[in-house]
């Protein structure tokens, strides 16, 4: 049940958001879910095929460019288009489309348990020929490189011959609006053509980026069952055109697939590439391949799946949630999540902090060999890091550029860019949440306890000692509506954190292995002084608190500054930067997203219960939500202060965020960070898991409205099963080894074959 | 003496910086000091003429634009060049140019009291003939649209045909350069030529802006004195050409009169204008035209010159200051002095608060219209003001553009361009110190009240109670080291200041003209309730204090901050704006130039001074004068607190900056406001001159080195004449009736004929 989004609209509203929405990924290669013969003349569409990481390089323009001001960012490129697939009937002019005949039935549907989308259509032409066809496309979990169409094409009234012309272009352009500075503004030609051709049964077209010098491929083999047909294949302007021709009087089937390759990842021959990937396949049946996906995804959700009993809309909104971002998730060191995943062209395809603290928790609990590649990712990335910090006037450490593809820094506006110097951090933090959560003190050797030292390095740099206290001057925080302050408690707080445990990595990998650690400091020229520097750094670090209203303020002055006027903003100027200009928003308490209240989340036990809570009530009422990383925040924190009415408000408004479009711009791209956070609601926010270096502790609560919900949980090697109801909490060692773990407060062991149940508390 | 600025260097970087300093202006039309035949293949110039404010409009691009960041931009444009007279002798192929044949001898003046520049050379071409060429060019100060050349050609060795080309060319670039913020990047092409021909003896070009559609002419008329000559005179592509060819036995003169018109301000028949202004000049000689030139300098000098004894350097500098700025003043109320005077493309042209609070002074001292015309200027911009104040979301007030040409925002970094609110307040500023220096209440009634009541309003709006003291938040001040920051003391003590004024105007009005003040009211909607809020405002303005330090911290957070690491910054770091990230520098305590101190300078009422002596001790050790309008203030301020070596020093630099080209940019462009400060250091400095409520006052010290300096000063009516030496101080009333004025603590009578002699004190 509900493993199924489906939809049946046909409104340019609603088909630029399901071309998101039905997007097709493997975190290697995405596809939009656009219609394969397109929607007509009249009707706008972001036709889209993306390769993970694969970029061109553009320039940034200024109207006054200072110093260190990157020249240039990369741009996630529209890839060759595989996906036009048109089918002619008799002599009519113009193909199968929906803008023209009659439609008598048409539904779409995307099988998030079996990893392919549907759509099923019955039409008559506008010469009374009438038709059925089903076209399903998957992009496979195990063939990265792999995107496959099938077309189920069955006459109803209609006896005669068919032509179906099916192309892959290379002809692509990037979608552009220069009116919103969220999507890509300009450079819509990235990529020309190199080659276009045929080899044996396959068609090649070879792109190359314009700047970037990047090549990808595209290979495509076509498989006809149920006529025999004419067929031509032939290479034109740019593309090449597989035609079959045939009589139609049963069933007919095209599969028609297409081999992705790249000089990122697949070195200099990407056809012959190409072709070697399909001689593997074997021309694979689409059911076959379907077959491969259900497997696949079996797996996946018997560790990923989160339940919720009698509530369908939010059970298909977590499922799609979850399914997103496996689709999206970089499985190599060159990719990471983009913000919008790999279904649209929204933040230029860039990485941000966004992986790190709203994608990665899921990937950990659920996927740690995915959580571990996108560590993986930043650790390759750790060298151009280390330029910027030099770059930045720093004499040590390593900042990681805010929004990045491959390694440099791409942001343009500082205040909500470079500034946010938190990533570095919150980069760390996900390296720690890694370590407690897996225990690897061998990747902590490898990689994490570098990445670690460099980032402690660099907050030791920026900081200074003032009146004894530790402060961090001049850097933005999580809430892009204050930019540029001191002392902004996440970013402290989360520094902190990352010098305390570059040092504690130290005593760790000393402990573990001596020889090795010693090998890495000498390789990093760390002393005991240095590790000493730190620890002192994080004892004095200040962490702002003002004792009259009893919380943590935003920064040194957020509190002394007006509160925005609310009462008179009216709805229609939200969200604000799009409405006003930022010093007018810097000049007020008014935050776009969790800042402090996020700081309370990540480091909890910095802070006691009645501050945080009133932190909580305090930031709520100052904050819009205007980005999409907020609400999820704010349900987890509602739940931990025990407010479950507003755990759950917030909880809804990120279930469902993109299947109901409700922040209007879906159709740029899926909101990944979003999609992430509703799983931590959920299992961060009514469950209350937390990993600790005491372990993993959990203290259920359930939202009024729900009767059971349900998730797993890997942890140390364990799959761990979590079930809550009205009645109590049960909680079950699914696989692996006894364990220990907090309940409440209670410690509980658990054991093959002996679930422990207690009552709900609370 | 002194009256001259020679030259004769001709290197590469001698003579791109001589196109500045011997650039002529009269305010209207501006040239720079071009060779007419130019340099040479192998070598750079600038070639420019400038008509102020006659600009084209430009797209600011950005890599993510936010809400409210302007659009377009101003920008001077590079107008019709009429520089160019080329000599040819016989039948040699290439015309008279310093990089072949041999010089003999080169010179060049600026005549600062004749109002023309010289260039004498004697020069032998490639196969050996010799001659001598002066050329005197000059743009008229009574005449604002004639530039015209003078070329005495004569025969040294040589007896044969001559051939002259003189051009009139319309095809012109502005010159860009895109690894220099602070001069225009791209862009380079913004004139299309409309039109260029013949009527009569006149030949003329139009050219219009791209953009802006504005459109400017050149009329030019010859005379050739000395020989019978072949004349033709023809229109090219986009260009005039005179040529003339006459045997040379004996000397030959030739008068180029070039009249430039524009659309801004000669309505639409731009080469009938031109033609109606050479028929009211009558081919007046050259030598008319500089005695017309030395009759309007010497009414000038009368009451602008500075005399330094037994000083010829700074002596040459000091004059060249005050000619320089004489030649850059706006007289229109499309235009005012850009940062570059019109000298050169730095800064787009653009004009900035630099002449309301280093330039402004100057005239208003000694050469009361035209000051008032720079007031009108941005009278006339106010409607643009207040609409930018809406846009940048306050419900009133106006908020002037940080920099600008015809009154919109053209800055697009806004850290260090529209968060600079306080030049609304630098301009209400100068309204105040004009009605102080005037007493001109008509002129109040009908401009100034007006400004300062818009003004206020601003502050009004942007500023909130905390703890019962006026708070002004996210601004940046003057320092542009240190970017949105809170409570700026210089913006809030100047937003004071404004608010008090608007107050005071409306009672002083109330008194003067009870029905113009009504009247006022009633257009601008101001109530007795309003007036009470802004001397509440006033009177509550927060002005920071440090207990401490005993000074005023520069804003809210500054003095927390790490002092910026200044022993270990080697001196090719400087300016550090060209070699550190903007964060990097605003992390610090380092200031680029007089903030807190120049606050004490314009209101040294509102400290006491201890603090104000403390506050300049202080801020002296972390600021870098970056700026070109730092040193003039410290040196002001050195006097102030009896530091005469420091002031000195300070002084120095200022005086000469451009002659020696200190801060190496010369070549875009002369150093307007440091001109400026210049006079500034003088009279407010060393002597002490204020202007007050209470009235004039003085308070002269002298500087080691000096035997004796003098200056004048009109002030209400008056012309006072003050001379400093050793022995004393004397003034004297030059012109006008008997006025009341303070030396030192005493209030001393200065009548006709009755000059007052005091020692020296301090």
């Amino acid at each position: 049940m509900t493993w199924k989004i489906s939809n049946s609209e046909l409104s340019q509203q609603a088909l630029l958001n399901m071309e998101s929405l039905f997007a097709l990924g493997n975190g290697y290669l995405g596809v939009r879910g656009n219609f394969e013969e397109g929607y007509g003349p009249s009707m706008s569409t972001i036709r889209g095929t993306y390769l993970n990481a694969f970029h061109d390089v553009i320039e940034i323009p200024y109207g006054e460019k200072l110093f260190a001001f990157p020249d240039t960012q990369q741009k996630l490129v529209n890839n060759i288009d595989a996906q036009t697939v048109l089918v002619y009937l008799d002599d009519e002019p113009e193909p199968f489309r929906l803008d023209h005949g009659t439609i008598s039935a048409h539904e779409r549907h995307l099988h998030m348990d079996k990893g392919y989308a549907e759509r099923k259509v019955q039409w008559t032409s506008p010469s009374g020929k009438e038709i059925r066809l089903t076209f399903r496309r998957l992009v496979s979990f195990t063939r990265r490189e792999l995107f496959a169409i099938q077309l189920e094409l069955t006459p109803v009234n209609f006896n005669g011959r068919v032509r179906i012309v099916s192309t892959v272009n290379g002809n692509v352009k990037n979608y552009t609006n220069p009116n919103d500075p969220r999507v890509g503004a300009g450079h819509a030609e990235r990529m020309t053509v190199i080659d276009a051709g045929v080899r044996g049964q396959d068609g090649y077209v070879m792109d190359e980026t314009m700047a970037s010098k990047l090549r990808a491929a595209c290979v495509t083999r076509h498989r006809l069952d149920g006529s025999e047909a004419n067929v031509r294949l032939e290479a034109g302007s740019g593309e090449v055109l597989f035609t079959a021709s045939f009589p139609l009087s049963g069933p007919v089937t095209l599969t028609k697939y297409n081999m992705y390759t790249d000089s990122l990842r697949h070195g200099t021959d990407l056809v012959e590439e190409g072709i070697r990937l399909h001689e593997r396949l074997q021309d694979l049946s689409f059911e076959d391949l379907t077959a491969e996906q259900t497997r696949y995804l079996n797996d996946y959700w018997k560790s990923a799946d989160v339940t919720i009993r009698n509530d369908d809309r939010l059970q298909e909104g977590i499922r799609f949630n979850l399914f997103q971002l496996l689709q999206s998730a970089g499985r190599d060191k060159y990719s990471n999540i983009s913000a919008k995943g790999l279904s649209g062209e929204g933040y230029e395809g860039h990485y941000f902090w966004d992986t790190e603290i709203y994608m990665f928790p899921v990937f950990l609990m659920t996927q740690p060999d995915i959580a571990r590649q996108l560590l993986l990712y930043r650790y390759a990335a750790l060298d151009q890091a280390r330029a910027r910090a030099r770059e930045m006037g720093h004499k040590q450490g390593a900042l990681y550029p805010w929004r990045t593809i491959s390694g440099t820094e791409c942001s343009s506006f500082f205040p909500s860019g470079t500034a946010q110097y938190h990533i570095s951090a919150d980069i760390a933090y996900s390296y720690i949440q890694y370590y407690l959560a897996e225990q690897d003190q061998d990747f902590l050797l490898s990689y994490g306890a570098e990445v670690l030292i460099e980032t402690a390095r660099l907050w030791a740099d920026i900081g200074h000692y003032y009146n004894g206290a530790f402060h961090i001057d001049e850097v933005t925080g999580p809430d892009e509506y204050t930019c540029c302050v001191n002392n902004n408690y996440y970013t402290n707080v989360m520094a902190k954190h990352n010098l305390k445990w570059a040092a504690k990595s130290c005593a760790i990998l000393k402990d573990y292995d001596a020889e090795g650690y010693k090998a890495l400091c000498g390789r990093l020229g760390v002393t005991d002084a240095e590790i000493a520097a730190w620890a002192k750094a994080a004892d004095a670090m200040l962490l702002p608190y003002d004792e009259t209203l009893g919380i943590n303020p935003q920064d040194d002055t957020f509190l002394r500054k007006a509160v925005w006027d609310f009462e008179n903003t009216p709805e229609d100027k939200y969200p604000l930067l799009l409405h006003y200009h930022p010093l007018t928003i810097y000049r007020y308490q008014v935050c776009k997203q969790a800042d402090t209240v996020l700081a309370h989340f990540l480091l909890e036990d910095e802070q006691d219960f009645e501050t945080i809570r009133r932190s909580y009530d305090y930031y709520e009422g100052i904050t819009t939500h205007d980005s999409s990383l907020s609400s999820c925040i704010f349900s987890i924190m509602a739940s931990k202060i025990g407010n479950m009415d507003k755990a759950y408000e917030y909880f809804i408004e990120t279930a469902r965020l993109d299947l109901d479009n409700t922040h209007g711009n879906t159709k740029d791209g899926l909101h990944m960070a979003n999609m992430g956070g509703t799983w931590m609601s959920i299992v961060y926010g009514f469950a209350g898991m937390r990993i600790k270096e005491s372990g993993l502790s959990l203290s259920p609560a359930m939202p009024k409205d729900w009767e059971q919900y349900a998730f797993r949980l890997n942890f140390r090697g364990r799959l761990i099963g979590v079930s809550i109801e009205k009645s109590g909490v049960a909680i079950e060692l699914v696989e692996g080894e006894t364990l220990e773990i907090k309940l409440y407060d209670e410690l509980v062991e658990l054991a093959s074959g002996q679930p422990v149940k207690r009552p709900l508390k609370g």
